[in-house]
């Protein structure tokens, strides 16, 4: 079994038995990813970029495993195969953002 | 190759090709996760519950990689087991939220 | 005095009296923001529109006036005339959704 | 008039020209303010704190003005004083963190 098919059987059965599938809609499961997103960007908050890098680690794979759990969710909930939808998007990319004009600088795409 | 490694060095390799190492410190990805979060809660803005469930696929897509990608970009600078960290989380979240007192109610842990 | 430059006031003492001035620059101000109006979302979750306006009146306020507070703060660090910067992008929302084309649905405006 | 009124009198009458008070219920407005925080921070993102404040002020102004207006929004479909709701929410800051325990510290008040 892949590993996205292991972590969303595992998170389902959490679910399932708490009787939460009534709540997870496509739009409160995307609410939720965000508002797991600031409790992540919390740990950063008033920090500068390299005072950030000595986060307490167990609370950054807590928070970053929240996003992964609801991400996950919803892409199941729509029956997406997240490697394939992951690896679309990075073909996408790679023509939005041509190496040769998008190295070294972190404009975005409309902007290159 | 497990998919998370799979999709972590295709994400490393599409970052190198352009140099963008240098924007992506801890803090910065994490901001990437939330803003990418709040394009995909765009789809479901203004819509109840019921009609956001007729979203476009192909953005519902695109959006969610987005997430995954800035979020695996993420673990792997820390040298995170995704895998892991969302089973640990799972563990973690059967003990805050115990099924007897859970069922069928979206109380927080601290209000059960 | 009027109101914005009142809590400007009593905002910018609260802050100086902690010399947090320090902390305050315009990235960390934004993701205050976002974090704020995250805890603010989380009064709503898993709620349908309508139970959602059963929202406890006393968090309410409170999570809303972060979000004022910081984004007051942000607006006081660039000089910015709220008052003035708000209307101005009423005008400019004006344009960008004529009455006739935007009437009762909730398009954005590159849809019209 | 205050300016808080004369900013809502204003946003209430572009939205109801456009009978778009059908979708202003609680949680979508916050979901609102949400959307346009992330859109600010994206001013932001893969800069550092020292670049950041070079950002666009034109862009700067009209960003906040978004945050501001949907929070206004949410703030009078609740009949909310936000002068009122700030001042107290200071108030309640001032206990939360005292003085002499915060003073140059960026801590959450329950790590103090």
């Amino acid at each position: 079994m892949g590993e996205f098919e292991l972590l969303i059987n595992e998170l389902i059965k959490f679910r399932n038995d708490r009787n939460w599938e009534q709540f997870h809609n496509s739009k409160d499961l995307a609410l939720a990813i965000s508002i797991e997103a600031a409790e992540l960007n919390e740990l950063f908050l008033w920090k500068s970029a390299e005072d950030a890098e000595k986060v307490d680690k167990t609370k950054l794979k807590e928070e970053l495993a929240d996003v992964f759990a609801f991400s996950l969710l919803l892409a199941a909930k729509h029956g997406f195969d997240v490697k394939q939808i992951v690896l679309d998007k990075i073909r996408k990319n790679n023509e939005k953002y041509p190496v040769d004009k998008s190295k070294g600088n972190a404009k975005k795409y409309n902007e290159l």
